[in-house]
């Protein structure tokens, strides 16, 4: 129950004492503030109706909010572009531009990078790599150098203490501004690691940028990656990293897109969230390692799909013999029924494949999920989508 | 954000002006009420603090409340009876009786039948076996005769508005309360129709009894099986049943198990909720048929297995050769690595596994994914818990 509805259920909002005028202005005030969410936003069977068994049964929110705009494309020819990625920046750099140029030349509507594509994946590396990225919307105009504040502002949501100019040459995030606006595609990003100009403090973040080139919004991982197996796998990304504080969903030509980077797949309430908001595809960037990559990886995106009747795409670098990190490879396209659309090994090398996106619609259809989730027994709040 | 701390924020709370006595009397009362959420079912990561990145993060509630009672054994023996089930009520007790009794005799401690055991699963069939059962706990001595409100009352929660009295024969139940104090075992009894003595409503409902026979809780089906896929398979159960409305999870002699039947396991929400309240196994009996099995059985239960670093049982009837509906079968036991610990087709038989227990603690100690909730960005709400 949201607060306002608390308060409305013991009648405080029908008080109209004159003596109470000011603490009555506070309480409708709060009302206000609750009612502030946008109706496609609002959390998931935040409220509640009498079912013909008597019990308080969450009214439906069913299907959630799909972007039904009619310019949106019905199929959708994606591409994960699985790097090889080394010490030699800008040889990473090249390496990504090429592979989108290729992705676009077969086609590709949408290309995913894998996270940290310009950067070893190691605490030593992510301050010597990191790039400061200018809030989002925001727009590159290529060729390395780029202004900020000149975006369409089409970002859903993106996130949170930005206030940052760029103070250093941001190439990476350069020529996928450039990429994207030349190839026309739209672009999420991978992830690099990210400076913040104002507290010095590194995200590791993806930008997704627009088929203009307009940055759409950029997702700082939410959730760091800190796992300690002995024997196996050790690894502390809070040793360097923040982790961001918003969910990031963005309107793009190919629809609503929600962004989560690796370990955030792990939380299903990230997924859920994005769902929510009207995503019908979610992106998560991701280095799984050959620990956890083998029995958690391809299970984790098949299950975040049928939970939420999306396509989940996910990008991975390539496994470079003789690096410290080896990554689990097999960058995957996954449909709302869990079926496997496209996959790969732990090579170098990119998935193209299709989405009907038509496919999200029948699946909620047949299965109408949403309109059986119980708002008077759980309820999964989205904090940023109501504050 | 609760109401209470919604309206805190707002220094609703400190109006102490004599002239708004009444409604600052009201506010604190709803102040209270939400105070009154016992600390150990607190729904995860409720409150919050600062990091030292300042983003408020939630406070850790890692790892989840596991019941750490030092009389729990360490492993536990499990058996999944995979019946087949057919018109004869009778027949279908007296399978069960002897499939429990086969079990106990190869050491189980905990058993698990299937869903809809004693009854064809038909809505036309659901009310010709649906049986009345007393409210949980209560305890019935056996012998087809049983009285209610003996019991020890160790469920941390069981079902909603019951004040029934059996009115009618309940053999199906009585001979599980009989063999699990006979045989001392703790017993998942599957699920039955269950008709309330009250509204006369039917529901899906899986009995759950301790080793000495006690009735310590009744899950409700809370989501029903409300399916269209066109040419494949269509299914509405919500035709002739009504869905329970709170979550089931009961202290055992093997530790606290979490009840969710069926269709309850595509909702994230439910699992998380019951590893939330504490439990280390969550148990779903489960009819899935052989349209969504091959796809979502075993990704669904491995799903909710990693995701909440917890054991997940499922136990299905087998399939019938020429029955209407056609069960998928293959009873399986995951652990919380999301390892296949023991599984079958789908022909009668039984699976038996050990559960070693110790595995749950060294996951989530491992990965502590609960420290790493984020209740700054979103909040899962265990109503039940919360009121």
């Amino acid at each position: 129950m949201t607060a306002a509805a608390f308060a409305a259920s013991l009648g405080l909002l029908a008080v109209s004492h004159r003596r109470c005028g000011r603490l009555a202005s506070r309480l409708q005030s709060l009302d206000r503030t609750a009612r502030r969410v946008p109706s496609s936003f609002a959390p998931r069977a935040s409220s509640s109706s009498s079912s013909s068994s008597g019990a308080r049964v969450p009214a439906p929110v069913a299907p959630p909010c799909l972007d039904e705009r009619s310019s949106l494309p019905s199929k959708v020819k994606v591409a994960l572009c699985q790097l090889p990625v080394g010490e030699d920046k800008r040889l990473n750099i090249a390496n990504a531009r090429a592979a989108i140029e290729d992705a676009a030349k077969d086609g590709a509507a949408l290309v995913v990078l894998p996270e940290m594509w310009n950067c070893p994946y190691s605490n030593d590396s992510f301050a010597v790599y990191a790039e400061t990225i200018g809030p989002a919307p925001g727009r590159w105009t290529g060729g390395g150098t780029h202004t900020n504040g000149a975006g369409t502002g089409k970002g859903v949501t993106n996130d949170d203490d930005d206030d940052d100019d760029e103070d250093e040459e941001a190439e990476s995030v350069a020529m996928l501004s450039e990429v994207a606006a030349k190839l026309k595609v739209v672009l999420v990003g991978g992830s690099i690691p990210e400076r913040c100009a104002t507290t010095g403090a590194l995200y590791n973040t993806c930008c997704v940028f627009d088929s203009d080139g307009t940055l759409l919004g950029k997702h700082r991982k939410t959730h760091l990656f800190d796992i300690d197996i002995p024997g196996e796998i050790t690894f502390k990304e809070s040793d360097t990293l923040r982790p961001g504080t918003e969910l990031t969903v963005v309107d793009t030509a190919v629809g609503r897109v929600g962004v989560g980077i690796c370990f955030d797949i792990r939380f299903p309430e990230l997924a859920m969230a994005c769902a929510n908001r009207g995503a019908a595809i979610m992106v998560y960037p991701g280095a799984f390692n050959t620990v956890t990559g083998p029995i958690h990886w391809e299970l984790l995106q098949r299950a975040r799909a049928v939970d939420n009747q999306m396509f989940v795409l996910t990008c991975s670098p390539a496994r470079v013999p003789g690096a410290a990190y080896q990554a689990w490879g097999h960058s995957t396209a996954v449909g709302p029924w869990a079926e496997i659309i496209g996959t790969t090994d732990e090579k170098p090398g990119r998935v193209t494949c299709e989405l009907d996106m038509e496919q999200v619609r029948i699946r909620r259809r047949n299965m109408p999920l949403e309109k059986q989730r119980r708002g008077d027994v759980y309820q999964l709040r989205d904090v940023g989508a109501a504050t």
